[in-house]
């Protein structure tokens, strides 16, 4: 049964999904200065149905520092635009070889697999162009380029995609797994909280506030990841599942097991909520998305 | 023989080289928060000796603007960063599939397919980071940002490489090439010019000059690439040669024939430098890099 902060926030989350969708369609139009088809692959990817979690998280952590959703909007589309292109690169047959995304097939299954890399890229360079056209002022875009460059780059998140791939078929402990996750998933997730606070102009103490949930809630976010790709149905998430029981990759599940895992990501999710002690009330809807990220079966 | 214009120009542009090839290095330095084997092919790719004809026409422009090279290297490594990743891809299996790329073995010939793929994700990301982080003032940063995404977004770079794949095997005649190479390496070349003026402080006026010397210079940089990858040898362009004909890609010399294409570009150098009329002596330079763009046999 659903309570009703629970229906709340999915009434809340699929608001905000409309209004980026939107804007996403708007900034994935390119008019004629752009081939056809990699236009029709980047929309492809881009505009395929999703939870739009990380632009959920720019605009909420806006709103729970006291702005409103139209100010970090373009940060949040500029994020969204980034993780999709990890995606269509991590699909590709040299990457995770992964023919099915959002429920689709994936870019290059779509398209081709030059098409494939080549939409990636034109989405991570559009990303930054959105933000350093749109966000203002100038000294907050600079900032929000700095952070989401950083967060994804060599040290974040395709860093961790390089650790990832290494990983498969390797040994190691949680420390290890945990590490290669911070750069992974963890820094954009947390990129997400941190761009959404400074859109907002929010103090730096609020900023690390939401540091804190964001790292917490990242963690917690791979774990069930894991756990879903052993007991989710495929129709349910969108891609194929047991991938990486198959690859030989290294898992939280795999180390810790089933009920450690599942316990270690309910105590990350309960840290992640304290950290936004400070906001009070305003803070409701990213405490219902840390309990939705928990609960979530896809 | 070379003349003493020639050969001074030769000495400033070896001098641009070194400061940029240390600038570059510290750059491609992560520390502990980078896997080695990814630096390590960032670092391959990136510091592999080569001409450093963009960094040098974004320092050129500056200077010709009346300012430093140290106001505009943060842009001039940003935009060799950008390049790299572009070659990085481009020699990919599913795009031009080439082994040797600046006389060493190719990204992904030296280390695998994966990791070429993120060197290049990570070039592109570091790029923008170096601007929005170094490129002094926020404002001047900003616009640097927004110009260089464009010009190696969709309707620049990446559309063009799009462009040139579909191009392959396909008849056209120089209308439809010239607009390929607009966008495939004219767009990146003319924004270098404009990084420069930009980063320089320089008059819309300026910026309006280099604006067209670098679009001229861009398509005969161009044509002349084509000629080369007919006439060249493999040890003087440290690719191989006759790529094109075999992969039966359109070129200049492919429709326009060796002779006339040797013309146009010699028109448009003549262009490109009469429209450095404004600046006078200071552009002495940029006029002996268009004569050297034209005259060079690698």
């Amino acid at each position: 049964m659903m309570d009703a902060t629970t229906a709340e926030f999915l009434k809340y989350a699929a608001e905000i999904r409309e209004e980026v969708n939107e804007q996403l369609a708007t900034y994935a139009t390119f008019g004629d200065g752009c081939p056809e088809r990699l236009e029709a692959a980047i929309r492809h990817s881009l505009m395929a149905p999703c939870k739009r979690l990380r632009p959920l998280l720019v605009l909420s952590a806006a709103e729970t520092c006291g702005s409103t959703r139209r100010t970090a909007m373009p940060a949040a589309c500029a994020i969204e635009m980034v993780h999709t292109y990890s995606l269509v690169h991590d699909d590709l047959p040299a990457m995770d070889d992964d023919d099915l995304r959002r429920g689709l097939p994936s870019c290059h299954a779509a398209f081709d697999e030059a098409t494939a890399i080549l939409a990636g890229d034109a989405l991570l360079t559009r990303a930054f162009e959105i933000i350093a056209r749109d966000q203002k002022p100038t000294s907050t875009a600079i900032q929000c380029v700095t952070e989401l460059a950083r967060a994804a780059g060599s040290c974040g998140m395709v860093g961790g995609q390089a650790d990832d791939l290494a990983a498969e078929f390797q040994a190691g402990d949680v420390e290890f797994l945990t590490s290669i996750h911070r750069r992974k998933t963890g820094a954009m997730l947390t990129c997400c909280l941190r761009l959404g606070a400074i859109s907002a102009g929010g103090t730096s103490a609020q900023i690390e506030s939401l540091t804190t949930y964001g790292g917490k809630l990242g963690l917690a976010f791979q774990i069930v990841d894991d756990l879903l790709d052993i007991t989710g149905a495929e129709a349910q998430i969108g891609k194929k599942t047991n991938q990486d029981t198959e690859h030989g990759k290294l898992t939280f599940p795999s180390i810790l097991g089933i009920e450690e895992s599942r316990q270690r990501a309910e105590k990350l999710i309960e840290e992640a909520i304290a950290s936004l002690n400070s906001f009070g009330s305003r803070a409701s809807n990213l405490e219902a998305l840390a309990h939705y990220v928990l609960n979530r079966n896809h």
